[in-house]
């Protein structure tokens, strides 16, 4: 029951409104791999440069996470740089060096390949498929993307999204990927696409979660103190796939209590900076915020 | 356990990406007082001018609400002209001829002076006020506002803030009124000022609720077909404030569901232009989707 993700590692340096982190742990596959270690064993694929150091690799020992596929190459690690709003809603990108990212060409080693659950992190949607011929029959394929790939590689993302069962993407890319505003066409459409599930990020406004079984719809977490929205996605997608695999199951209730999963640990990561609270989170915390979110929005009924 | 509301009775011309009404029955106390009706008997305070016609005085009958308080007076009925983006998201005023409803006095008709509920429309704080003075000793008091008495009466807001249990505002208006970006934040200042309770109107993004009991979070109710959002507000106030008097308690409990019933009556609201939808609503209709709701937020805890 591991999961296998291949994505980005890579440095960061993050500004926002309370302080500035720089050249600090990234990339979607740090984010994911941590996150969904406090579930079951994660089998990473990533590339770094030979300036990623023991600090860093530091972050994922001592976990359930295998690092054989943690690749080192000649060159610089892939290194973005950016900048928040006041009110954090909005980011700019300041530079992205994709250094040895630019030539990532994922490579799954024999002992990750029976992996029962893949996450597809972001990267281009061809190589999302060549990581799928890699591995046997995976009992689910989770896919992320962005509006790069939606808008560049259109086709190559339709391709790849017949292979997924589900595709976890935040609002606008929901919007541009259908064609549709309003959000139920936009599910119907997708969902028509290949994935059984779309997942929907909203970020402070929560989650919407379209399937078989009609919508469900979750709100974030309400934090006084959100430091840095950096990763809070990718969190999301760890407590999602770990809580899914975990579980062993993907029925209407597994898949609900996924989100919730998902937005526990997304609402820990932006409380630090970079992968810090993450790091120093435990089992007994997340229970017990799963349990808070229970109360956040439980009502009786009629 | 009757509600007395007092607002505007209103023209509304709107035009949205689907269709254009002209000239429809509109105003905060209008689509308040038939959400509301639908639960306990609503006692009605307006002003029209001499061209308010038949058509829309027949709107109020046959349903629990006593339209003794609504006044006529010699001028023209307020009349509101706007533009919906094409998303529904963002409007523009085209014109406000406020008419008769710019000198609007609210008195309160001797049989309405035991109302047990009350809700303050959005109009001149120190009319609510008075409002207030010709009430014996209400049970609960709700109450709007907008962002131009915020901006403008602050001094004379908090005044009748002290008198008022529960404040339903939208977001935007939450900061402002507030000073604090963060909505944690916010609730605790604004609650400080005399409501205990902020119910915090998101829009297409739900409702957040603080009070006593800490937080609730409810989703917007996820639509195929929104056609005119025009009302929204005060149809959530309506459905929100005719539970909680039907129900006859403020526990924590009573408080959620009464969100729920108010996103519930706003979600019917914006199926069409003006009150039509409203206007033909059933009270089986209204259980249904309550309980559409509970399913579309379940889950189980771990």
């Amino acid at each position: 029951m591991s999961i296998l993700v291949v994505g980005s590692v890579a440095y960061d340096t993050v500004e926002t409104p309370f302080g500035r982190a720089e050249r600090v742990l990234g990339g979607s596959a740090s984010f994911f791999a941590v996150a969904a270690s406090f579930f079951v064993p994660v089998n990473l694929v990533a590339v770094v440069g030979e300036d990623f150091g023991e600090k860093e690799r530091a972050a994922f020992r001592g976990r359930n996470i295998d690092t054989e596929g943690l690749e080192t190459t000649a060159g610089e690690t892939f290194h973005w740089a950016g900048q928040y709003s006041y009110d954090l809603n909005a980011r700019e990108t300041v530079f992205t060096k994709l250094n040895v990212f630019e030539f990532f060409k994922p490579r799954i080693p024999e002992r990750y390949r029976q992996s029962e659950h893949v996450f597809l992190g972001n990267i281009h949607p061809a190589l999302q498929r060549e990581v799928l011929d890699q591995v046997r029959q995976p009992k689910l394929v989770v896919c992320d993307t962005m509006n790069y790939w939606i808008e560049r590689t259109c086709d190559e993302l339709k391709e790849t999204l017949r292979r997924v069962d589900v595709l976890l993407i935040n609002d606008a890319e929901a919007r541009e990927l259908s064609g549709e505003w309003n959000m139920l066409r936009a599910a119907r459409r997708i969902r028509a696409m290949g994935p059984s599930v779309l997942v929907v990020k909203k970020g402070e406004h929560g989650v919407l979660m379209f399937g078989e079984h009609g919508s469900f719809a979750a709100p974030a977490y309400p934090l006084e103190e959100v430091f840095d929205p950096t990763g809070a996605g990718d969190t999301f997608a760890g407590g999602f796939v770990g809580y899914l695999a975990a579980a062993g199951g993907r029925g209407e209730g597994v898949l609900r209590k996924a989100v919730i999963m998902g937005s526990t640990l997304a609402s820990f990561c932006v409380e630090a900076f970079s992968l810090d609270r993450l790091l120093r989170l435990t089992r007994a915390e997340i229970d017990e915020r799963f349990r808070l979110f229970k109360r956040l929005t439980h009502f009786e009924d009629i």
